[in-house]
């Protein structure tokens, strides 16, 4: 499907969606800068008109004139998306959820939040806890990326793994339908058997199906006790058994469970300030792995016995302990800035791929040899969500190369890597989504069964093809 | 929308469906009775044919020859559905998964165990026992229902407020769509931004999108510590009450945590043979709670500091703690023998239905008063899994009134249960689903958008409306 060929909209009908925010709610001039580039500057667009609506009546209005003209929209949160999905392609006007921050209700007893689409994740987190209660959702980019956009992209980051992704903890939507309608799913249940889930389509269906409002957020008991580990190993194998082995031992207490090749603590070590080595000597792989429980006691114990238990059994060569909250953000410092240390050593071939948890020790092996063989002497800075099974496997170009030095071989090996992903049944997206950037890759790589039902559904709720057009479909 | 009006299928269209599966995938005779009849018998129906196929691709092929000649098809599970879901109306062919019963794969390490969708839920529990790993669905039927016909319900039972329910245990699902294509949707993954999530439709569809044949689903480690309690209580505020403490004492390691009233309690003991009273005195409301850790230590600490805070803060009158797992089963035994206790005191009017937890108490009451005053004398019994706050809401008449004393009121009650439901958003269907038996009550009082929504999705997947009609929409 390509997107349909949407027209400029004309001055009379930019006026008409200016009426409907007035001045405060239109963003002009050198202002609308920021909302058209990604903040890597890797995206760039263009817009006939940005508007801020102030609420859901406005976006409804907005839509409705744009349904009746066929004028396309792009929805935009806090512009963090990083495949490109939140930028207009150059006729569609932006609909930023900025101004749309009311936190609706906190209800701890019942465990649930009711927002509007546009407060950022760290507000949505700081009222939780006010509440005393935990949203556990925690990404890069929380301090800016709104829960709007979050839910939109189905957001992943490091607590998917004990508390789920943002689809899972998500009770609720409002949204403005194509036609302008506004959808009220604002239910705050845990169970509802009455049709359709239709939620869940909207959650990750990066703006293309209706703009997301507001939403009801499933709340948490905050844990009692929490125990960071760093452990040093062999090989990837080992490190999947350390996995089943502390699960087992905790019975579901894992939080986050992070993989790190030597390389990422390397260029980790090189490029960033106040960073140390985690272990006395230097391991092939690491795990970093975060535990926490409700009970207040036992944890660090069970914690202790299973790193004896993997250091007799061979499957660990050394781990540490953090023994308070500074030991414990410094392991997460290098975990953390991976990504920024890399981009010191040149821009490479960067895959956000997901296998079975079992398939991750295979799937690397197989994706090395295979990445080698395009371009001798690269190197692999593998890291990424391992209880997941979501590898963030990054290829550079071999030490001291020119920065562009992988260029013209970055889409063999992203083409040779997504084969490997595909003959495990994997993921080619894994978290980031699908937006203007895997966009041709779903289409080449999904079967025509799926891809069929997509686009049924879309034609479906979207006849006009006006929400977000040349995304993910 | 009205069920479209398939024709009776003609002699040489099933000989052709029969030919797809051969003499041993067709059920005839007296042998179709138990496929035609609900087992509490209350939903009956008719088929020109039930068909047994017992490969996904047989599957497909009938329904490529039913899509050509537009015959209808009823899928069938367990058949233990109490909304009349999988019971055709007439003309259409029952399909049978029964004989799809293959384990595809049991992987401990990805902690996903592959199916056949008609394996029923025990064999899935015993097979992730076996590998050391926890399917957690548990419900009434799961001794009879399928696996398939489980996720097209989205079965919850007493795990849900710790697990999810069905639907966030699945990760995968392979379907036979109602143009006959196989959709492999078989993905292992905890992660997967690569467009619309899919499965969601189905999930939940009651069979009214496609065929589900198999699926992964989702395993967890088995708890190393279980503590079982009962609490008595004044009143349900206290119960939401003890549920918070208690889900911030032990940090989210609570299980299941059932409400009862006190007439639940006297009906078990009147008519279940080896049930007693769980405490030594009477109280009007009951808390049956499990909690389960996978530390092994600390847990039954945590529930006894709980509980003696809870007795201190007046939140409950009394309280005691299985010292083994036949004083447990004593306690569930009386939970879930509630459902034959009432059997005994006439057909009253019963409600499945869900509002937020904290809603509770105030639901409870304003239903009591409202249904008093439209069948004065009538019995509440009251009691469901308040965590996920769903309440299955009973009303009988009288003590010593004849077995239909209230069928006369029964529809006036349900509406007007319904009416207090909608007034705190709840669900009028939490947990059973829609079928024949809510159709009518869904379209009366579901939005006018939503119901477009998924009469769109409907249209869109079954142009020819040939899955399951006259079920759900």
């Amino acid at each position: 499907m390509t997107a349909a060929p949407h027209p400029k909209p004309n001055p009379q009908q930019l006026d008409a969606i200016r009426a409907v925010v007035g001045p405060k709610g239109i963003i002009e001039g050198d202002d609308k800068a920021p909302y058209l580039t990604e903040w890597r500057k890797r995206w760039h667009g263009a817009t006939p008109l940005i508007v801020a609506p102030a609420s859901t009546e406005d976006v409804a209005k907005i839509v409705k004139i744009c349904a009746a003209e066929k004028i396309a929209i792009t929805p935009q949160g806090g512009n963090t998306g990083l495949v490109g999905g939140q930028i207009p392609l150059g006729n569609e006007i932006l609909l930023t959820l900025k101004r749309m921050r009311n936190i609706r209700a906190v209800e701890p007893l019942n465990n649930t939040m009711t927002v509007d689409a546009g407060i950022t994740l760290a507000e949505a987190q700081e009222r939780a806890h006010e509440a005393g209660r935990l949203f556990p959702l925690s990404i890069g980019s929380e301090g800016s990326c709104q829960i709007g956009g979050v839910i939109s992209t189905n957001a992943g980051g490091v607590n998917v793994l004990r508390y789920g992704n943002t689809r899972d903890l998500v009770l609720g939507l409002e949204a403005v339908m194509p036609d302008g309608e506004i959808w009220n799913g604002l239910k705050r249940l845990r169970k509802d058997n009455t049709g359709y889930d239709l939620k869940q389509l909207l959650i990750g269906g990066e703006g293309t199906l209706g703009i997301i409002t507001g939403a009801v957020l499933k709340l948490f008991p905050q844990p009692a006790e929490k125990v960071t580990i760093c452990a040093g190993m062999s090989n990837a194998d080992d490190a999947v058994r350390l996995l089943s082995l502390a699960q087992a031992a905790t019975g579901g207490n894992v939080s986050s469970f992070e993989l790190m090749y030597r390389l990422c603590i390397d260029l980790t070590l090189k490029h960033i300030p106040d960073t140390r080595d985690p272990l006395g000597d230097k391991h092939p792989v690491y795990v970093l792995a975060e535990f926490s429980s409700g009970v207040g006691v036992g944890l660090r114990n069970s914690v202790e016995s299973m790193l004896a238990k993997a250091l007799e059994q061979g499957i660990i060569n050394d781990a540490t302990i953090a023994e308070n909250e500074a030991q414990a953000d410094g392991l997460w410092r290098i975990r953390h800035a991976i990504s920024e240390a890399t981009n010191g050593e040149g821009l490479g071939a960067r895959h956000d791929v997901s296998v079975g948890t079992s398939d991750i020790p295979a799937f690397i092996n197989k994706a090395n040899k295979t990445v080698a063989a395009i371009a001798p002497g690269v190197r692999f800075v593998t890291f990424g969500h391992i209880g997941d099974g979501n590898i963030h496997y990054n290829v550079l170009a071999e030490e001291g190369a020119a920065k562009d030095a992988l260029n013209d071989k970055r889409a063999t090996i992203e083409q040779a890597v997504y084969d490997i992903i595909g003959e495990f049944g994997g993921s080619i997206s894994a978290e980031h989504g699908v937006g203007r950037h895997r966009r041709e890759d779903i289409a080449a790589r999904k079967s025509p069964v799926e891809l069929n039902m997509m686009r049924a559904i879309k034609n479906a709720l979207d006849p006009h093809g006006i929400m977000n057009p040349g995304k993910m479909l």
